[in-house]
């Protein structure tokens, strides 16, 4: 076998993270990655189970859906694990009424959450709307609860968009956990149960999958933590200075199969 | 002796935080803390050596002062400690062009700094100004650095406004070292070197002098690891509910004499 197949032997199913490693978001809703189109296209007409597992949290998962078709890509909302979803069922059932810090792109997935008198905080990516007076809020909330619970889709350092790195909702998540002296519970990649969620909706065992992302802590780090093998492709937010990806050398997981997409799409 | 006495013995020098001890913030700039404009008439009348140890970073120091003389205090520029003046310092001895996140109350005081090509950033309370967009530019000037410096002008969780409690440096500090991968330099309280700055200008060694501040960590701890006694007020951001102020509990300082004005200004 050459060491593509050694390595990817038994694998039945496949994780594929969106943000970075299918498309990378941006003015205009953004622009496919050269190659990601035939991959996904070719993955889905493969052997494998294939689900996409993203920590977007700026759009429902209609909106992502809808833009990822635009852009080429064979994908339906039901193939889709997305922090949003999950957290509004860990609110119905622990009957937490949220204040909501996120973006009006994912709002539209808490319309049936009950937000009254809240007693917890969720925090989203809110891109522009991670501004003072919104943070201090959140902040006020949390500060005013006996026991103050706070609930972070994902806890990602940062993104790509076609502009340039973005700050991501991990690093407004350790500004709330330090000013209010809490832990937030994380819902999205790198949580166990967010991947096993993933693995339940297409029925793979964890050691019969691989995840595929750009991010060596949220998604490489996180899938291998839960018994899954894991890839890490050169797009996105990879950053390949002097050969060594930042956050590689800054993280505690074991170095990862690194990839372009011409190599992880032999995949299939 | 009384209890209060044998706990003074020796006290030569007093070092006085200003933000919730001597006034809080606010709208119209605030109001003096009942009891304070007195207290801090008699100690400077006293055999004791004042000087001012502020976290104050919205404000310059000829602003601050201006302010206070308006409410009433006994004041002057030359007698307080801030962090702006010592980041200025540290700046010019160590070559450093910063990018500024701070507010614009303070910025006069890095007139005389060059901020062209920046190869550190400055962070200090920008209030308003920790826009997302501003975060964002600090990040994106940090990871485009090979050795990235942030420099932070203390490192608070929150204060007090008279509206109610504000998120403060130390969160947005926290969210830069997150995203950034980086551990930010504290100038300010509960630096050492801050202290022993202000200890300098008063010619008083730590074991004789002590801190008056309203919070555990930044004033009350920071003393105490220096070798100096301190003492919190229950004024500003100091919260009694059950009995337990919430940032003693998680904090690893052992408890300090807590006093509201009337039992602290009996030092005098």
């Amino acid at each position: 076998m050459t060491p593509w197949a050694e390595r990817l032997a038994g694998v039945h199913g496949v994780l594929l993270d969106i943000s970075g490693v299918l498309y990378d978001s941006g003015a205009g809703g953004g622009a496919a990655i050269a190659g990601s189109v035939e991959a996904v296209a070719r993955l889905k007409q493969s052997r494998l189970k294939v689900r996409f597992c993203t920590n977007e949290s700026q759009k429902s998962r209609g909106e992502l859906v809808g833009l990822l078709r635009r852009l080429g890509f064979d994908i339906s909302e039901g193939e889709v694990t997305a922090p949003a979803p999950a957290a509004c069922q860990i609110l119905k059932e622990r009957g937490l009424r949220p204040h909501l810090l996120i973006h009006d792109g994912v709002r539209s997935e808490f319309n049936d959450i009950d937000i009254s008198n809240p007693n917890c905080v969720v925090i989203a990516d809110a891109g522009e709307g991670f501004s003072y007076q919104n943070m201090n809020k959140a902040f006020q909330v949390l500060m005013e609860l006996e026991n103050p619970v706070l609930i972070s889709l994902g806890k990602g350092r940062y993104y790509k968009e076609a502009s340039g790195l973005m700050l991501d909702v991990g690093a407004y998540m350790k500004a709330l956990e330090y000013a209010c002296g809490v832990e937030a519970e994380v819902v999205g990649k790198p949580s166990p149960e967010f991947f096993k969620s993933a693995l339940r909706a297409i029925r793979v065992e964890a050691h019969q999958a691989i995840m595929i992302g750009d991010d060596i802590m949220g998604d490489v780090g996180g899938a291998q933590q839960c018994g899954m093998r894991a890839l890490q492709v050169r797009t996105g937010k990879f950053r390949d200075s002097s050969g060594v990806p930042l956050e590689a050398s800054q993280s505690q997981v074991s170095p990862a199969a690194k990839s372009r997409w011409g190599a992880w799409s032999r995949l299939a």
